[in-house]
């Protein structure tokens, strides 16, 4: 029947390849430095939450344009965390969901988190979950309600959790006042023309992604244009 | 009973005539030098598809006036692809359903479309299917996040699936954020007394649709006289 | 039980008169030239549908004040058309109807005349059917968006429909984007004194309703003074 | 159970005697020229029904403040009429019904009236019956439109109907485009100074309720001081 | 279950002393002649209902700022009423009600109370009871609905209802078309320096409540300090 | 099944531990001269409610930014109590229940603090209980309208209960006149420069949690950088 299980991602070095291999379908190009400063002010966090007993808890919001690599930035954090517990919450999980189904599946994700002793919880696409539309507004709001009690809620005892989530409309992030229970905001940028071409060039350096055993997500980068450059670059020469 | 199962369209030199029969009834006349292009872009981009790897998905908005033929190009183009998995979704389709049936109805299509190497999913009058209406305004939000979220999502490694929604009403999709989720626009427009007049004539270039073994698609256009033109003669020439 | 089955118009020449006849009860009598001018113009398009291969979907809204006739002129064309199938969709058919049967009972009555080779279909006061209420505004959206798709569905090939559509609020049809379905617009006016004075004093020409085989209809029309006149006449002449 | 049966009032010379006593509970007093003026005009409306062929539909809408006799006015023409149907709506009867009762209960009245020949519905209290509040504004779609189309539905031939509406919030009637339903308007208004002294002096005229064999109603207006005086004697000479 | 039964008062002289008792838990001090005046008009009221055959209904809004005693002496007038009929309806009665069980709760008293030849029925924060919020606003009309068709609702020929509501909220109770429904309204006050002061040291009148046969309620005022009082120092002493 | 049971806190010295240590995971470090006399106003009003007969029910509202220990200063107070019923009602644990559980569960448990001599509810975070969003405004009324008449409602004779809610959002609380039903107000503020320092330094004075018989809360506040301190210092020093 409809109401498909919640993707279970399995454990790293026997992760939810399908899930995390879809969101890196481009691979990851660190093609500029600021692509790099924000993979390392992530690898920071992460460290944090790995390292310290002082910080159980540590939220990064990655926000941006469309198209802009948050999904794979955030995918690539978790993919190279290796941390035992990975999960991946997108919207494309939650279609044919009622509200309520939807609420029930997040809090036994971050039930589930709070087992483990190092847990990543993605959460892509973040307004979409809760269903924002601008007209209106329109939005799920028992959604949202429950998604900023589980961005805050501390996990028990010697379990640490790092949450990553992906915005493209901050600005309603912050209206909601849900921008506010994140440790950190992370801000991805439109390529510009350089960019674009040091990656079509294969000049862009390339994230190597080295727990893949199978080499599944190392080989995927290769393909080069990606939906968005296809974009980008029809914008500026077809004359459609 | 009444929740009548979704059109079933059958894999092309197969197709289900019928439904875009009734959307190519009066043919597609290529009357005039933009139609050419409009026809010629569509080309483009299913070819696109059809033979990248790099562009897994693309999906083309077209958009334009009531009565200016973008359901007419729309079918066109899907049934001159030649794609094996080919489907209409048009808001006919769904009277009688509830919201949570169409939801459920668009993620069949999208996943039997990603179970296809080579697919095209024509979404007709897109705002009609989350049910539109000025007043209020007032649409459904769970079919409209249903469908931004099928529209952006990425088919599986190796297939490859070609999206073509139709509206009438460009600037809700562009306050709703829905626009931005494509990869190009196509845009018809009101004809042009000229172009009304070769139509009449006889003199506009008819578009042939070689795929039809019992010819039934190749001769509709025939008959000439579609509503629209009707309503255009109507607005000039009557007097009531 | 109290959902009462949608009324069943018998085919012409066996049609449900008791419907029909409520609707002509102060007959329909052509008490100037503007009247005789929509008339002709209703039966223009009528001819149109039933004569020629070329429109299979014609539809033409009937808008004017309370009281001016819509209904009359929108039944007497339907009883006249001598079309093998003929139905009226009245609000009251609806009380006590869910938004959903409402929906139901609506798309069966176009799915039947899509199975005649001739059918008229009449939608009177068609924004009471779809609940418009000027403050809020309220008013059904899943009816209005069942109405605007039937509307514009063209009947399979061979079949040809009428659509009669009635409506005091011509405004709302406009700010909602109905309007523009239609292929045709007819307006009746609030009587002049001299035309009230025409059928009053009997000189009006009255409709001859030629297919009543037991002269019910024809008979109607006789009595003379209706609601209308009668209110017309107290504001005139009544000092309350 | 809580959803009690409609109020059956009986026929005439065995009507229901508790409903329209308790509207009548202070006699109805002729206490100036306007209400006699308005009592007049009732009548010859109710005349116009019973007699006429050419109406067999006439709606009256009485309107004015709180307190000023509407409701005593309508069933004191209600119970004089004699028409052998007379139904009392008031909005009493309806507390504990949900929308989709109360639409269904009306339509029964409705259909009940049009099977007798002569029948007077009274509809007290109308905005109340369809849940008015004038913030928001609030009120029951559903049931307003049901009244909508159930004032205006006329009897089948040869049957005849008196629709005697209350109201004290004209505007609202008019801003839902529900006042034209009506055939008629008839006003109340509070009651002046020397009004009032003629009540209390006894010197006001009283109506004679003839039918009452057992004498309830005619007797019941001799206690004088309604809530309605009370209230206005309050207010000008107590100093709370 | 959840759903408790309503609170049942036992009539006088074997009332429900707990929850009349709670709600002149500070017993009722009359400090100043302000509060005289007030319970000597509502004494006024009870006695007219009581011994006049003319208002069969009278119904008292009592209106101030919280905590001025507005229930305090809503109780005391209902407790020294003597009627055989007393029924206390506060909102913490409705906790966990659904608006269809409260309609139908409320309906159940009133239809009591019409049984008994005197009552008494005291509606406390009635804008709690229909769930105002300012924000919105938001409240139940349904609840709404019910309580003004109550208010206003006569009761059978020689049967007397005292109505006493209480409310902080007067201007909602005005653009709500509700206070109009009540025979008067009583304003309690804030106390001023000097009646707080008598309060304390114990100077200020203390109304005494002869019907208790137990004593209960007669001893409770001389705790002296109330909540209000508290509250009152508080904002004057406390440097929080 | 997903509607987990209320979080049943067990009553003091054998308190349940987990839920009051998560809010103390930092401990309670008197880092400034306006946290101790928070801390002592706190207490002052647990005296009250403790010892004096005339004050039955004291509730006081914690308000300030996020993260500047609200949610710690009320789990402190409550469990430094001892009280013998100790309650605290998070949102966390009320993720997946429907509003009308929530009344449910709200009551529950405040009636059974109705049944302890002395009780100290503690309501953390009340705004999201009642499921605020800014955009909308959205929220429940119905949880709203049972936590205004719960924070309210007098223990019976003898019980005495003290309330402790915390919000970070005062403004909210005034508008929807919930602010008033609190008998004083405490403020935290976000820490001063000074005062981060002290507490990094250790030089900060920390609240001795003594009736922790094995200790658990008394060792938790030495690990020092709480996720507030870490986005206070990111803040400043990270260049993100
Ligand atoms: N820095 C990058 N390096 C490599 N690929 C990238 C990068 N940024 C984007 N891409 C590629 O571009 C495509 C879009 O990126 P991605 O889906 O991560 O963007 P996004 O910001 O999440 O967009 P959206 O807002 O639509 O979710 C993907 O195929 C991704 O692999
Ligand atoms: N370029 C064209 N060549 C041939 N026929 C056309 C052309 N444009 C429109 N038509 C005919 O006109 C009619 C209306 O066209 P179509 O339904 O495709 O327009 P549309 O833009 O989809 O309108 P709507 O907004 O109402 O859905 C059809 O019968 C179609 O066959
Ligand atoms: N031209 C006409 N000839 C004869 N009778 C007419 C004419 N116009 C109106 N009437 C009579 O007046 C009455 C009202 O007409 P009808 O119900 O058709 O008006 P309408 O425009 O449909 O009103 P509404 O907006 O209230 O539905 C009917 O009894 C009808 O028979
Ligand atoms: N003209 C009148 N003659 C006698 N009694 C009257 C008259 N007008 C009002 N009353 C008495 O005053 C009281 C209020 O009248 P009634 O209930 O008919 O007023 P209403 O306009 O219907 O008020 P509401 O708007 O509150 O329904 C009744 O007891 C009625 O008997
Ligand atoms: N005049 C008074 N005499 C004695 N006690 C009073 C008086 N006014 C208020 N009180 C006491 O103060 C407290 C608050 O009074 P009460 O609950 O009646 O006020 P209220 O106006 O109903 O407040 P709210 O609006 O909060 O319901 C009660 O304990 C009551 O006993
Ligand atoms: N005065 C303080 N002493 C010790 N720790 C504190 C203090 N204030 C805050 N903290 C610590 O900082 C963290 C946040 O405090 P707390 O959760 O109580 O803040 P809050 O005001 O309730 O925030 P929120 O609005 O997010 O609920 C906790 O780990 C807490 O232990
Ligand atoms: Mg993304
Ligand atoms: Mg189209
Ligand atoms: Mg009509
Ligand atoms: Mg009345
Ligand atoms: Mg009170
Ligand atoms: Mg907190």
């Amino acid at each position: 029947d409809f109401q498909r299980a919640l993707v279970e991602v399995q454990p790293a070095f026997g992760m939810g390849k399908d899930d995390f291999a879809r969101c890196l379908l481009g691979g990851f190009l660190i093609h500029g430095d600021r692509v790099r400063k924000a993979l390392e002010a992530g690898k920071l966090f992460r460290n944090e939450v790995a390292s310290s007993d002082r910080s159980p808890l540590l939220s990064i919001l990655i926000e941006g344009p469309p198209g802009t690599g948050k999904t794979a930035l955030a995918a690539l954090l978790a993919v190279e965390s290796g941390f035992p517990f990975v999960r991946l919450i997108s919207p494309e999980s939650f279609v044919g969901y009622s509200d309520f189904s939807k609420c029930q599946a997040l809090a036994k994700v971050f039930d589930d988190a709070h087992k483990s002793s190092l847990s990543v919880i993605v959460l892509d696409n973040v307004e979409r979950i809760f269903e924002w539309t601008p007209i209106g507004p329109r939005f799920s709001n028992s959604v949202l309600q429950t998604l900023m009690i589980l961005a805050k809620q501390v996990p028990p005892k010697g379990r640490r959790l790092l949450i990553l989530a992906t915005t493209s409309n901050i600005q309603v992030m912050e209206r909601l006042d849900f921008k506010q229970a994140f440790s950190a905001i992370l801000s991805t940028q439109t390529m510009e023309r350089n960019e674009i071409e040091s990656v079509l060039d294969g000049t862009a350096e390339s994230m190597n992604i080295s727990q893949q055993a199978d080499g599944t997500l190392a080989s995927l980068h290769s393909s080069g244009l990606t939906p968005t450059l296809f974009r980008s670059l029809g914008e500026r020469d077809m004359a459609v």
